[in-house]
Order: structure tokens, then sequence, then C-alpha cells
């Protein structure tokens, strides 16, 4: 598409401030009509900056995932049952009675059942964990554990016999369970667990032991008050006939019993604790568990990777530990990809509060004439507008990426699951750091009444900080990505082939090693600068070369510093190469869902907003592509104006943007009104202009 | 001094596992002693990278205000009340109701009486307000809104008679009073408020109305609950002989009583309601008031700036409606200053709590060894150093701004006026913006642990959040001091006089006028990078030139925008501006300190930290400053270099760097050992190693 299709000729209609009285009472109604800019502020738009047509309709459909019809029932039940609505302010004990109770309600009453999806449909299960989540995240968290983590532990861990036992007790909620594997000491080194499961061949029982403080398991979901069992994750250790008479077969996973299933007491030999008050999040009940001599069926253990027979024997079909290891863990994926795609769903809520409290409140203006939106002011944009074009570009990734999982899940294909690995690790870093950082932006953006708990940010930026650290912290995952990368890296020069993804890495890094074009160097049209080509090289040329320099930098100082020390000594820059990766992905994706959009006025929308999330961030890293001269200092100029132009072309159909992601009044009913008992009573509006 | 004198050549001790246990189990007993990196860690180390030798008492003191003895009685009076003491969690109400015990318990009990300290020694007030923000940030924000807003505004735009009514009341908190500016549609834009105080020349009274929804005074602390009275700002409406009948004389404030002193009933005309909960300060009783045909005595004006006579005649010693704004904007600045200082000490707290976890808290570790410390990671570095460094830089900075402030609540030097003005502006936006990210940063930091509500992270961002926007909006504050430097530079090229502290422009601007030095650009030893005179240019020369260049645009654009649109259109430059000026400052301000430390190591210690602030900075803007050729290729480099360097150093010392803070266990007490019941039932030690 050519750039200057996303620009037409007619002027601004004028609207006097009565007609715009009239449309904001109208807000109340009916969904966000199409704002246009102040009036007053038309002196600043560039001459060809007047604004583009958005069929409300056709891009709302392309947003909207295919299964959207379930997401819809969901928040039908919760719309009509307010007793199951969370209030603004809330204890953490009848919070967590409220998030059984909206779990019990989903399953039992609106009779969504969710378990069989986790493995036959994942792409349907998450959709219905990002509605739950809307409905607040604690709730969406809470069903993670019981479906994702407990239930999933069991269906990808284990084998026949454990799903015929526990499936329907799962699907229905009479087994609530724990993800029994973070421990005090050992958060993201898992390898470290020092939980023991020591078989004892006389009684055929695993012995399930919590060696000292550090080893007490921290953190569980679902541990201080519902759950009836947990998954631990726990070193097995085997008796030998060796002079050591034991052996460390490493991390594997049982199913231990931790409450009666009728009378609801703690087992003998578990202590449960409660971890007590969060930052957010207190709906779902987290505690911690310590294993005194604890004795569990040898059936118990999760054996889909490595089983113990009668006499002790170990069998697996996997040779090594590390291998077992890299299984297991490469099971529970899916939580990642959850997680990316439930931080996008926040994202959402938050832009849509912030764009539209921006787009209606009013604030100083030229003199003797009526204030302004503050939208309008280019600072505003500056916050909001590549907010707004990053979440449409984490929609099609964190999309895709779910259609790889669920495509894994199927196939197995060894190359998917290594890609999705990667992916689900990298996109879920960049995403949820993301998303936390731009709830604490929307929140001053909104100025005072961004700070009411019923407008939702605190709440959001509370319940979502965390996902910035559970199901793997993200500094750690960045680095399993920058780790891939590498062993692409490798692979290609000891003549590997790059998996399917990530092929553009062979070609750049063949662009990479001749130097930047002088020419295209400085080339400044607007046309040159929309082309998808120069945006996704760009992106593309600066992770290669941050791989390259890398890759050299590791090779130097592992001489001297061993692995570990030159990893350490390349850490940051390891973490930019992950980072401007993911972006890479990121953008590419993006690119490809404009292509594909068959609606034009839908397209030429999705064209200016993936114009400036590329632009914006090339922008950001000008300062590297200038010292490489990859970009003279007129391109960059050049880029800076064209970005500031895409910013203000955006706030211009930001109400349309915001209108596409469909979310439902139930989720957004505070932001569209910055309604409570008070503000209704005193402005009758209930809201501002 | 030199760069050398921070090095040492002596080796590393090592130090065993049993020792450090040891080392971590007597932190629990006395303050943090100085943990050392990591033995293994050692070989990361440049050569010449040991540990500088840190005289703790000696740093310790250096930071101490001199008004510490107060601080430290509120500190030891609070630790021996417990029933004052904030629990984790409480409800609004409830913390509402404890927030008014406290401030009754620092007033009657601890007899602390802040009231004459607010105009007779700022420092003192500040010191003061700083300690009890600490105990509890709502408790700082409640004794903010009596002793610093409502009191404030008596004393400061009132005169003899009102402070000789009010000045018991308000000290012994029989008046409780709220500061009524804020309205539903007008926070920023204070010229806009609607309210009306119309003179009636009947009854020699003012009649208070609220004329429409959006002039409901909004958010007023102290209203919902507890207040007495109020200080309204409304527009002063004066009866005229001429055919328009009245004449609007801008907005001035008013002594408005709003509940009854004996009955605590509402008063007649007045409606109050309350604003609900929010996402922090909850502690705070935000409330809304409306007023219907309130009268209200002639002596109820705040009369310094303007005053109106028993036959409704105006008289002011101020010449127009502006400068009557202004003064009375002006006298307001005191809070600005006191939330600067406050959001440093919550710095202060949030990297204390971050570091000392990063140094206890060990994960991973090179294959067979011990895992190493958190903090031994380039990331964990990256993330927490430069903002120690920054903690540092603002403490020295807001001291001086302390100093000035009290300076010009002595003299009224009009100089002085302006400067604090500014800078005060400046800084709260500044800092608040900074210690806000800042604080998420640290949650991040610290993973699962730093989510646990016990360790204050949560209760630190939400209460804080709000000082971004109150007493004036960061993004509107920015402007005022990019107007300002745009003023000065105008005079400089009149021939008018730069004010004193910020003199540097005018040099630097000659510097500016002038191409960078192709020769210095290249200059890359340590002793350049480390020479204040080296950083101080980089830092004034970036200013000078966003200066220049945006008023350069400002005249450009105003030809066709307007003033008001050529002020938008160049709004992100402009704020970059002020920024970067504000940054200017700061750094003056820390090479001062650094100067005047009378003591050689701790002298050598914030050398140290005073490089890591200087060349973090310089290296974020490293982009802007390769473009302009005003440092080389190899130069960029060598400060990247230095920069990590400097990280490494900070973090072997960061130990004492956090203990010269001398915050009382009395505020970090969770944080120092990361405990609450369940951790101490658990672990014993009642911390992680």
């Amino acid at each position: 598409m050519k750039p200057n299709q996303t620009v037409e000729d007619e002027p601004q209609q004028s609207v006097t401030t009565m007609k715009r009285r009239i449309q904001m009472l109208s807000l109340h109604l009916t969904p966000l009509s199409p704002l246009q800019p102040s009036p007053q502020l038309n002196m600043l738009t560039c001459a060809k900056a007047s604004k583009l047509e958005v069929d409300n309709v056709s891009l709302s459909s392309y947003m909207r995932g295919k299964n959207r019809e379930i997401q819809e029932k969901i928040f039908e039940f919760f719309n009509s049952r307010p007793d199951l609505q969370t209030p603004i302010e809330i204890s953490m004990n009848e919070h967590r009675e409220l998030c059984i109770r909206q779990l019990m309600g989903l399953v039992g009453e609106a009779k969504i059942k969710p378990f069989r999806y986790v493995v036959e449909d994942p792409a349907m299960y998450f959709a219905i964990s990002e509605a739950v989540g809307s409905v607040d995240i604690s709730f969406g968290i809470k069903f993670g554990v019981q479906y994702s983590l407990w239930g999933g532990s069991v269906l990808n861990l284990g084998t026949k016999k454990h799903r015929d036992k526990y499936f329907d007790g799962i699907d229905n909620l009479d087994y609530l369970g724990c993800f029994a594997m973070t421990e005090l000491h050992h958060g993201s080194n898992v390898q470290g667990l020092q939980t023991v499961a020591t078989f004892d061949p006389i009684t055929d029982e695993f012995i399930i032991d919590t060696p000292n403080d550090g080893a007490i398991k921290w953190w569980i979901g679902n541990a201080a008050v519902h759950g009836k069992f947990a998954t631990v994750f726990a070193k097995l250790i085997l008796p030998t006939h060796d002079s050591k008479g034991v052996s460390d077969m490493g991390v594997h996973a049982f199913i231990v019993p931790i409450r009666d299933l009728k009378t609801h007491q703690t087992l003998p030999g578990i202590e449960i604790h409660d971890c007590g008050h969060k930052i957010g999040l207190n709906g779902v009940d987290n505690g911690a568990l310590r294993f005194r001599s604890v004795r569990i069926p040898r059936d118990n253990l999760l054996n889909r990777f490595g089983d113990v027979s009668r006499d002790g024997k170990y069998t697996s079909s996997l040779p090594t530990i590390n291998k077992r290891f890299a299984a297991t863990l490469g099971e529970l994926v899916g939580g990642r990809v959850g997680l990316a795609n439930s931080s996008v769903g926040v994202l959402k809520i938050s832009v849509t509060i912030a764009v539209r409290y921006s787009l209606l409140r009013q604030q100083f203006g030229p003199p003797r004439q009526p204030e302004v939106s503050i939208l309008d002011y280019q600072s505003q944009q500056h916050k909001l507008m590549p907010m707004l074009a990053s979440t449409y570009a984490f929609h099609f990734t964190t999309q895709f990426l779910v259609e790889k999982y669920s495509e894994m899940k199927k196939t197995h294909d060894e190359q998917l699951v290594g890609d999705v690995h990667s992916l689900s690790a990298g996109l879920k870093s960049y995403v949820t750091s993301y998303t936390a950082k731009s709830l604490s932006t929307c929140r001053e953006a909104c100025g005072g009444h961004g700070y009411a708990a019923v407008n939702r940010f605190g709440t959001l930026r509370n319940d979502h900080d965390i996902f910035q650290t559970f199901e793997g912290d993200n500094t750690v995952l960045l680095q399993q990505v920058a780790g891939d990368l590498l062993k692409q890296y490798k692979d290609k020069f000891q003549g590997g082939t790059l998996s399917v993804t990530w092929n553009y890495l062979r070609e750049s890094m063949n662009t990479y090693l001749s130097q930047p074009n002088p020419v295209t160097a400085r080339w400044e049209s607007a046309d040159h600068l929309r082309d998808p080509k120069f945006q996704l090289d760009a992106f593309r040329y600066r992770t290669s070369r941050l791989l390259q320099s890398v890759a050299a930098r590791l090779r130097k100082h592992s001489k001297t510093l061993g692995s570990f020390g030159a990893w350490n000594r390349c850490l940051n820059h390891l973490l930019t190469l992950a980072e401007s990766h993911i972006e890479s992905v990121i953008l590419a994706k993006f690119i490809e869902a404009v292509q594909n959009c068959p609606d034009a006025s839908s397209q030429a929308a999705l064209k200016l907003v993936c114009d400036l999330y590329a632009l914006d961030r090339i922008w950001k890293d000008i300062g590297t592509y200038c010292n490489v001269d990859y970009v003279a200092p007129n391109k960059a100029k050049a880029i800076h104006k064209l970005t500031e132009y895409l910013c203000f072309q955006v706030r211009n159909i930001a109400g349309e943007l915001i209108d596409a992601f469909d979310l439902p009044p139930y989720v957004t009913r505070a932001p569209i009104a910055m309604q409570s008992e008070a503000y209704a009573q005193y402005t009758q509006l209930a809201g501002f202009q």
C-alpha cells in the first residue's frame, strides 16, 4: 500500500461545543462515537493531515478472534450476576472466597468447561482465560492455577492412568489443586530445587521431604485455602547398590494429596501456611508447603518422561537428566503463552481507559477560545499513541503465538517446539514489561481522575505486576531467548539450518557482513520510510548486529572469565539482543496482519498504526543507527518528523481504534464514564468533558 | 580528586560460606555489615577493581540533615506505639481513623508542634514531614493538608487578623481544615476555576456558589470526614456601577467553615460527598464540596494580596489580575518543595529494600560452585546502581532547594523567588517521576518476594503515585521550567542578567555558539571522563543546545500557528529541555556536595557515586552527543565501559551506601529481614541467603 493512501483531502468538519456536548452525553448510551479533534487545534495539523475514514465494524471484525463467542458468553454471565462482580474495596479473605465463587459460577452455572481445551484446543482455552481475567485478574489467575498449572501438569507430564483418575475431578472443581514448584530459596533456578522424593521399595511408595527451610514450597496458588492436591516438583532419589546407596535422578513431578477430600483437613505430614497479603492478586490464596515424610503411591509420579518400576529401576525415553528436565519444563510453556495473551488483554483495557478519558477531558486552550481535549497535546499523544500502536502490534503477534502453540500441541514437531519455547519466553517477557510500564503511564496521563480506584488503573497495575515475575522472571527469560539466538547463530556458522521462524537472521546476517549502504542511509521520503521493507530491514539489521557483536564478545571473555563470567559480563548486551529480536518478530507479524487485512479502509488504518509502531521504535534507537551510519542525520530528522505526524494521524482515529478492541461494557464500565456514585450524583452526566 | 584515588590495590578477601552465614544472621541484630561480592565473582572484576574502604559513620553524618534529632524523636514515638502503626491490610475507613489518631498522637502525645515551622523554619518543617511520611505516606499527606495546605494558606495568603484567629486551632488540631482549589473540570488550569465569591455590600458578606457541576471542588483532602474549615479558591465578583453590574477580580482565597465546630454537622448550604476509594493514600479522606449561596463574613477573604473594603472597593499592592494570581500561587510552592523532599525519602526506602535483598538473595552460579548474590549480575547492577547514585544526587539537590526556600521565606528576594519557583517545579516533577518508575523497578528486581505486601513496594508505589499529579501535574510543571528558561534566554539576548542559579546558561550558550571541539570530542581517558568539568559541560551543552533550538522553532512556528499552537508543536522538545536543565542543576549540586565533603574516605565514595550518576546520564543520551560530534565514537565506547565499571565499583560499597541513609529500623523493619510471621516461622533466620 502506498503511504498516501492513508491521507485524504477532505477538510475537517467544524463541530460546535453544543454538538460535542451531545456527543458526550450519547457516550453513556452507545459506544464511543468518533470524536474529532478540537476545531481550534486544526491549525496544528499538517496540510495533508485530514482524517482517515475508518469502517468500525470491519476493523473490529478483523481484530476479533475466532473464539469471540465464548468470551461474550462469559461477559454476559458475569454482567448478569452482580453478586459475582468484584467490588472496589474488598478484604483479602472475602476476595479469596469471591474468586472461588466466580470459578464455581463459571463452571457450574455458566457451564463453561475449559479443561479439555487445555490440550485439545489451546486457542479456545486462552480465549476463555483472557475473558475470565478481564472480569478480575485474580479470578483469571485462580482459573489458570486450576486448569493450566495443576490440571496442565497432570495432562502434560502424566500418562493415561493419571488422566483417567483426575480428569473429571479437575474439570468439575472437585479436585482443586496446586502447582508446587517454587521454593523459598529457589525460584528461577528450578534445577536447584531441594525437595526430595525418595523411593521406598519396601512399601512401593515415594517419601516426600522438605530437607531445610529454604526448600519450603513458597507462593503456591490454591495452597493456603482451597487446594486438595499439589503437583510437587522434587528430586527423585532412587536406592542403588553401590557405595553411595542412593542416586539423584533430577527433578520430577509428583501428585501429592494435601487436604482430605471430604473433611478438607490438612493431611498428616503436610504443613501449610499462608503467604499473606500481596501487592495484588489477593483473590488468589498463595501458601507455603512443608513436607515431613509424606508417603504417596508410586503411581503418583507423573511418569511421561521418566518412570520407576516396582523394583526401583528407572526408565525413560530420554537419555540424560538435562534432556528430561528440558522436556518437563517444555510442557509448561502454555502458561507463558497464556500470560502474554492475557497481558495484551490488560493493555487493551488500560489503553482504552486512558484514550477515552483523554478525548473527553479538556484543559487549557488558546486565549479566548474553548479549552482543548488533552489528547490534542503533543505530550499526551507521545505518551499514548505509540502505546496504542504497540497494543495492536502485540495483539497480532500473540495471536500468531497462540496458533503456533496449538499447532505444536498437535504435531509435536521438534522445530516448532523450539520456536514456541523461545517465542513464548520472549513475548511473555517483552509484553508483560511493556504493559506494566504502560499501566503507570496511563494512570499518570489521566491525572487525578486516573487515581480514583473506580477507574481501575490501580487494581490492574497491582494485579498485573507479578506477570513480570511468575512463569519465569522476565530477565531470566530474555536470556533464554538470547541463548537460543546464539545457538542458531552458531549452527549457521557450522552449516546447520536456521529454524523456520527466525530464518531472517540468515539473510540479514549476510546484509550485515557488508557495510551499511551509504545511499539508502540518506533516503528520507515518506514512501521509503513507510516501506515495510525499510522498517523490517532496520529492525533486523539491529538484531543481527547485536548478535554478531555479542557472539564475538562472549568468545573473547570466555577465555579469561569462563562461560558463566563471560555471560555475566555481556548480560546487558544479551538482554538488548533478545528485546531487539522480539521487536523484529512483532513488526514482522504486524506487517503480515496489515497485508492480510481484506478491507481497504481497515487496512489503511492498520498501516498507519503499523508505521507508527515501526518508526517510533527506530527513533528510540536512532543513536545506534546513526553511529553506524545506517541512518544519516537528515534521514534521522525525517524519521522524527514523520513519527510526530503519524502520532497526530493516529490520534485522529484513536476513538475508532479503541472501539475495535471491542471490549464489552462490563469490562470498561467504569472508564467509559469515569463514573461512580459520587460522580453520577454530582455531574448527572456521570462523566467529564 | 583524581579518579584513581577511588581505587585501591589490595586483593579481595575470600570469605567462606560459613562466615557469610554468620554475617547474615548478624543482620537481624545490627545494621547491614559490608557484604563483599561473592568470591567466585572476583574473576569478573577488572584488575584495579578492588573495594573502596568506606567510613560508615563519617559518610552517614555528612548525609544526615541538621534536623535529624526531631526525626529520631518521631521514629521513637511511633516505634513505641504499635497501636499507631499501620497494619498491612486495613480498610479505607479504618485507615482514615488511624491517620487522624496518628496525627493526634504526634501533636498531643509526642508534643511535636509543626505549625510555627511552616513559615519560621521550613527546613525543620520538611524534616518533620519527611519522617511522618516514612511512618505512613497517608499520614504524611494528612499532615501536609492540615499544616502546609490549609494552615499554610492562612499564614501565607492571610494577614495578622487571620493568624491571630486561627493559629492555635490549626496548631492543636481543633481546627482541622481543607485546601479547596481543584474542581471537577479544572485541575491544572487554576485560572479556569469557576466557583464564585460575590460580595454583598448590604450584609458585608461574600456569597460562595458552585455555578455548575464541573465547578464542584474535587479531591479535597480532609473534606470527606474530618475538616471543619476550607480555604476555598473562587473568582471574586464585585458589584460595579457600570452597565455590566459586576466585575470579576480573578481567583482569590476565602476561609469557609464547612462543619460545626461542636456538633461536626455539615453547615447549611454546604454539600459534602466522599470521593471514595483511591489507588493509594486511603488514609486521607478526599471529598467533594458544593456550595449553595454560602455566606461568609468579609473578613474571611485571605487578603494579603488583595482586599475589599466595607463599601465594596478593591485594593491591592499588585497592579493586575495576573500579578495577583502569580503572587497567590507563588506562596504555595512550599508544597512542591515538601513533595520533592518526601519523594527522595520514599526513593531511599525503596532503594534500601531492593539493594539489601539483592545482596542477600542468591540464585544460579558457575558450575559446581555456590550460587551468587543477585547483585553480582550485571543486569541487576544496571537496574539498581544508577538508581542508588540518583538517590544521592537528589538528596543533595533537595537539601539545596530546602535551604533556598528557607532563605526566600526570610528575605523575599525577588530573584530568589523566581529561582525557587522554577527549581521547585522542576525538581518536584523530575524526582517524583523518577521515584515512581524506580518503585516499579525495585519490585521487579526483588522478584516474587518483592510482591509480598510486607515488603512495602506496593504500598509505597500506590501511595507515592499521585505525587506526580498533585501540587501541579508533572507535565505541566516541566512546561513552567521550560517557559522560565526561555524567558531567561530572551532576557540574555536583550541584555538582561541571568538569574543567580542558572547563570551557567550564559557561559554554555557561548560555548554552544561555537562548534564542538573536535579534539576534546576524542579524549577518552578515565581522568578526563571523571573530571567534573567534562561532565558538567556535557550536561550544560545539551541544555543550551535544546534551549537554542527550541527557541528558534518556537519563533518559526508562532508565525503560522500562533503562540499556543507553536508551543504545542514543540511540546516534547520543551519537556526534554526542562528535564535536561534539571539534570544539569542536580549534577552541579552533587559535584558541590562531593567537593565540600570533609572526610576523604566519604569523599572518595561520593565521587564514585557522582561519576556514575553523570556518566550514566550522558550514556543514556549518547546518540545526541554523537550526532552533533560532541562525543566521538571511541569516546562513546569509553564512556560505556567506564559506566559499567563504576556500576561494579558502586556495587562493592552498596551496603555502606544504603546504611548511610540511616533509615531507622522502624521504617525498614520488614525489608531488612523480608520478614513476616510466616517467613519467621519457617526460616527461623527470617531472611534469605
